[in-house]
């Protein structure tokens, strides 16, 4: 009996028909250039109009001019972090913190500012990949123009306090950027209670199109462009208008957020939960990763001793299973993941890590599906390798193999 | 009788049947992320791999790795120009130049990049619009990092002559980088023949979705990214794909070069001779603007005497006609464009600028339809213009109007 069953949302969503069918006129009838100024360019127009609005709505955004559109979540953490520490609203002050458990987006924008000359701090995390707000409150000065903290993990799942982030961000002066790729649609959000300054956000990540996303960029805020050219976007990204993406993105947050958000969540965290217990219970020498209250309702992640996790994935491929291992963005690597590290993982046992992330498309039987398979795949895995001896892991051995490994790649 | 007459190709096209269709099953069940281990990513990855081919392919670029998927052409542009200028292969060479009538892309661009210190040369152009090669001689020297001149104008369709042009840029050893988003699908390009280091290109303006371009880049150039992340197009511009607006950028391509390029070329050229010499035969204080003989097959541009452009475009709207004054980027802004005052043209006449570009959906029926409702409008605006006096325009009563218009804009 075999299942499909896509059990990687973090990684992308299936889009919803009633995403497909917003954006088909705007693919097909109404391809008009929103500049342009007859008729069916005005109707482009407002249609981007109309989906910037249901942005910021989702949001609580003050305006609908404070929203941004990208082409994606990479795009929004790019602009909002160099745009920022370069534009004029930072006031030559260069100082970025950040933390250790971002995405590549915001981690590798860090960097290459660094060789820049902007100071960058990495915030640690503790065990359960929560940012230390000590350490923030211990390095923040007044030459600090930005904090960019995650609002949920990819990886783990672990959601940060950002209100106190905010709070003490706003405490020195500093503007506080959030990557909520992975939280909208799948949390609260609303920028005006939380104190968030910019917001990232990526409509492939809750049911909308690849290829774009959206800034939330609080009014008052200038940033330096992304993208120079026509003047679309404020000018902050210019280019002709990815209409049907943006109207796309505009049905897709009003289906996942407002109302209809809490019973998903609900639904959600119900099947994760129960995945959690299942794989916790049948598999021995298993990590749960992340936090297990204050994490994204549908990520369960794991780490299983003595277990390479592209060998699971592609078994698990096998069985019909969509579940991932690292990072969906580092495919080809083989370096256990920087979240994984982060959390204080041994780099023997971080290798072996799963993640499954759930959506509102899962059911029960897609749970028990999982937990079936999952531990099969473990145990006919577990019993080929060299370091799982006597049903236990020798870590020796892998120790060992993973030097081997290095010297390959 | 009101038909419906789509005349702005230039600042987008309708999308092809063909286009949406090789979309859609990427809008659908293909969703996976290209960066996934597991069948349904590959599939993805598969689809991703064989748009990239199409673009090589209609190039004749020498391999797909050279082909960088990009939001558009201004993401394009900006990749090539800044990525290049910062990039390792510049070697600290700075100089850049560039021409007057380049798109705001590529124009916006310099003009930052010269305020981070690097020094940019604009070459005039001639009455047609092309780029005086002479000049170009003259300007370059072994400190220039990079020429950056467009294929052709997406405002009076010059085609200059890239040829001549890499080879001037390359014995000084500067890299070429041609902005070919309107040529692309137009006109026949061969990058190695060319001579051509890198090409910009944008989906939407030969049949293709918006919001999707690419950037070749000749092997062994180094570019700084456009975009940190997780390392998606070669690092270049990271972000989950748009795998669907890569397949449709891929089926666009496929399906306006080739075999097919040469008799579409003919059968718009055809219409567009046919337009241009109704209008100008039939319209009196007419200026056609740009090159008559080398020029893309689609464009033709006028310039009317005692007309604002804006009205123009707002009554042919009510015609069923859509067409274009000034740059369909610029919206909003009374200034003339920038390529019409390069060309010479006066200030107080270039205000009456109208664009109309053809494609291979037109037909002779609405070149007739054009013509005769252009006439229309542009008598009936006269016959209201308080500087046409007695049949002709009285320049005087112009330059006044014009002065007055500046001090409320
Ligand atoms: C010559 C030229 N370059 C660049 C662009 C920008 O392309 P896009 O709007 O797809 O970013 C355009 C079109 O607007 C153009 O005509
Ligand atoms: C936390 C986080 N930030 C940023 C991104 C980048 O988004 P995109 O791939 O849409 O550019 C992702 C997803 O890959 C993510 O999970």
């Amino acid at each position: 009996m075999n299942r499909f069953v896509y059990a990687d949302n973090a990684a992308t969503t299936p889009m919803s028909e009633s995403v497909f069918e917003a954006m088909k006129p705007f693919l097909t009838e109404f391809y008009g250039n929103p500049s342009s100024l007859y008729r069916i360019g005005r109707e482009a127009r407002r249609a981007v109009t109309e989906a910037r609005m249901k942005v910021a709505r989702a949001l609580n955004a003050k305006d609908p001019s404070e929203i941004i559109f990208t082409g994606g979540g990479s795009q929004a953490d790019n602009l909002a972090i160099r745009g920022y520490v370069k534009g004029r609203s930072a006031r030559g002050k260069k100082h970025i913190i950040t933390s250790k458990i971002e995405h590549h987006a915001v981690l590798y924008t860090c960097e290459a500012l660094e060789k820049e000359g902007y100071p960058v701090t990495y915030l640690d995390v503790d065990a359960q990949g929560h940012v230390d707000l000590e350490q923030l409150k211990s390095v923040i000065t007044d030459q600090t123009a930005l904090v960019t903290i995650m609002a949920a993990n990819n990886e783990i799942g672990t959601i940060q306090n950002l209100k106190a982030i905010s709070e003490i961000a706003h405490a020195h002066g500093a503007v506080f950027h959030t990557d909520a790729v992975q939280a909208v649609g799948h949390m609260p959000l609303d920028v005006q209670e939380m104190g968030i300054d910019m917001l990232s956000l990526s409509a492939h990540k809750f049911r909308g199109p690849k290829g774009i996303g959206a800034l939330y960029v609080r009014r008052g805020i200038a940033l330096e462009p992304l993208v120079y050219g026509g003047g679309q976007e404020r000018g902050l990204a210019s280019g002709t208008e990815n209409v049907a993406g943006m109207v796309g993105l505009g049905q897709a947050i009003e289906d996942a957020t407002g109302e209809h958000l809490a019973e998903k969540m609900g639904y959600v965290k119900k099947l994760t939960d129960r995945l959690v217990r299942g794989i916790m219970d049948a598999i021995p020498y298993t990590h749960y990763t992340g936090d297990p209250v204050n994490r994204l309702p549908g990520t369960a992640s794991f780490v299983f001793e003595a277990i390479e996790g592209e060998g699971l994935i592609l078994r698990l491929d096998l069985a019909g299973i969509c579940g991932s291992t690292g990072s969906a963005c580092s495919t080809g690597s083989l370096d256990p993941s920087h979240v994984l590290m982060a959390i204080g993982l041994p780099h023997e046992i971080a290798h072996g890590s799963l993640r499954l992330t759930l959506g509102e498309q899962n059911t029960e039987e897609d749970v028990d599906y999982l937990i079936e398979n999952v531990t099969k795949v473990v145990e006919t895995l577990r019993a080929m390798s060299p370091v799982w001896v006597d049903g236990k892991p020798d870590l020796t051995a892998a120790s060992d193999l993973h030097d081997d490994h290095h010297h390959h790649h």
